[in-house]
């Protein structure tokens, strides 16, 4: 679980109900686990709360009773948690608990409730008495998420600087007829041994033809002479996610290999040199994919430039392309966000190479937390 | 990605397709990611099947596209799937689809698609012309899933042959003064080389008053002389999941923990001995229940006796107690579910025991997965 002290999590709750009262409800059901994790330092697998102007009940069942409680008795308790056990269901005690309590409107995550829990939870209140209206609030916590505190901050740091160190190592870690599922395996042991939790996703290794693809899986395929190698990796410290990419070359690089590396790299750099408060995702996105349209790669790019980083690998906010249906909300970065900047491009057939770092939006401008080699490596 | 045969996929969409028309639907719109991969055998982050009587399509975006097109190559390409590019978001390109089809009545999956994306799915329709009327469909695709077919039993036999394999080389693991990260490490690098893509979850390493708490994280904590330790872990095969629990003890048991032992291990051949087709799942469950029950430690099992196996870790059916606000429907276990049986006793401050193995429903009666010491181990 994470360790954020008792007041911080008061600065959030603080946070949390200033914004419940700019959504004109009179509490808010939190059902995402991420938003539940961030408000109490839980971690299990099921859970939600109710937070008000003057309590937060926290639903869970008797899985979860004791680590709750003991919890409760260390400098990161969650401040006037209530603890409530569910009694059949967890939308049943949901329920049970909104009435009664004098709301008028309660809100709900439109974002994360599904339709047929929604619909089931406004027909158990139509038939209550003293019960509320439901009204759907969306990203207010993760608006707040995406903005992070002292505490987070400097996690941050930690983490950042631990996946740096175990980059190093993982860089000695290919060799020529290893598998990409044997490379996984020893990436996956390394994050482990470094401290992290666990890896952050699945770990990628993608060689040859299928370093051209952005999500490919580990195969049996065996790293050979001259493929570049995509090595995609991340760990979980005190529940948050950092995330890195590099690419490397078996053997000696081909012209075209250097060549498209430079081009990624030149992407990489451009973007995190643009990253400062109040300029716009999109702008950044565009910066690296300015630099690789100008090397005739533009095509070869067609994901995003970089996602934000926290309890969840990939939540606001979203480094990505102006476009139509795209959300273009909460434009300009903010100090305190922290995000992955990862261009890459991708060959179908002959192989691809990305870059990702993390970085964190200062006042003054941007700081790197991943502080480790991006020059090609000849393995 | 899992490699079920073309022809079993054919089998899968023919009868989603008559539970579509007995649904009195024209198409089913599946964004449920575990239930799209069930269907076509994709295992990306992102994508949304549409399928009506005569035609799957599949949208995906750029990152997919490569591997999507790759897999109509292979004896497990999805048949007749019409790959979509995503253009701008997925829920536009959804909307856009759905309209000028002649579809009077499309279902959705009520279960997982949130309030605001079928809010917004349903006010973007309301504007479009000859565009259908959205309904809410839910478990359809989970209760065919429920029911393994015959690709899919042989895939659960040699995984859980896999994991029994596992589960020797994991008890002979632990040891006096290792620590509980120490130790889920060593079991999950076992799991993977023997041949799983991963662990199926977060690996359980509980010792001590830990083993009190069903749901531990593996902590700093080093293993004490005799202490319990609950050792539950699974792993990924071809993208199913397969899971196990034994409980072992550091060094000679006291009278107590042996006491506690036998009472789990005969709840949980109990529970395996009730299990035959038409056999209620509340009654399975009650199998178990009534042994620790009668031993006293009815209190002391406060979760369910098993869950379903499949693309998820958790699925139908599952074998519970019957109670208020429990859903009964489909009460009976039939030939080809596959699920655990995995009572426990805890007891906060002492301890606790937990013994799991995975069985299928045959016509016949029940066939043990996971055949592995169930004897209580001291190491």
């Amino acid at each position: 679980m994470p360790h954020a002290p008792t007041a911080t999590l008061s600065a959030r709750h603080a946070a949390i109900r200033h914004a419940i009262r700019a959504a004109g409800v009179d509490a808010l059901v939190l059902t995402h686990l991420p938003n539940i994790t961030w408000l109490t330092n839980f971690v299990g697998s099921a859970a939600i709360v109710v937070i008000d102007q003057e309590s937060l009940r926290f639903v869970t069942d008797s899985r979860y009773v004791t680590s709750v409680s003991d919890s409760l008795q260390t400098s990161h308790a969650c401040p006037d948690l209530e603890l409530v056990v569910v009694d059949g269901s967890y939308d049943a005690t949901l329920a049970a608990g909104l009435s009664g309590r004098g709301y008028a409107r309660v809100g709900v995550e439109g974002a994360h409730l599904t339709v047929s829990r929604y619909r089931w939870l406004e027909a158990t209140l139509a038939q209550a008495a003293q019960a509320p209206t439901l009204v759907t609030v969306d990203g207010l916590v993760e608006v707040a998420r995406s903005i992070k505190d002292d505490w987070e901050v400097a996690l941050f740091r930690t983490a950042g600087a631990m996946l740096a160190d175990v980059t190093r190592t993982v860089l000695g870690l290919p060799k020529l007829g290893m598998t990409e599922r044997e490379l996984s395996l020893a990436i996956d042991v390394t994050i482990r041994r470094a401290g992290f939790e666990k890896p952050a996703f699945d770990t990628i290794v993608a060689s040859g033809p299928n370093a051209a693809l952005p999500h490919a899986r580990p195969t049996d395929r065996r790293l050979g002479e001259g493929e570049l190698v995509v090595l995609d990796f991340g760990g979980v410290y005190d529940s948050y996610c950092v995330d890195l990419t590099r690419t490397v070359v078996v053997g000696p690089a081909s012209a075209r290999a250097r060549e498209v590396h430079a081009a990624v790299l030149a992407a990489h750099d451009r973007a995190i040199a643009a990253t400062r408060p109040g300029v716009s995702r999109f702008d950044i996105d565009a910066a690296a994919r300015d630099v690789l349209t100008a090397a005739g790669m533009g095509a070869a790019f067609g994901h995003g430039t970089g996602h934000g980083l926290g309890i969840d690998v990939h939540e606001e906010p979203r480094i990505a392309r102006r476009g139509p249906n795209v959300d273009t909300s909460r434009e300009p970065v903010q100090p305190g966000m922290v995000f992955t900047i990862e261009p890459g491009a991708y060959f179908p057939g002959w192989g691809g190479v990305r870059i990702e770092d993390d970085v964190l939006v200062t006042p003054e401008g941007v700081e790197l937390l991943t502080v480790a080699p991006t020059e090609l490596i000849e393995i």
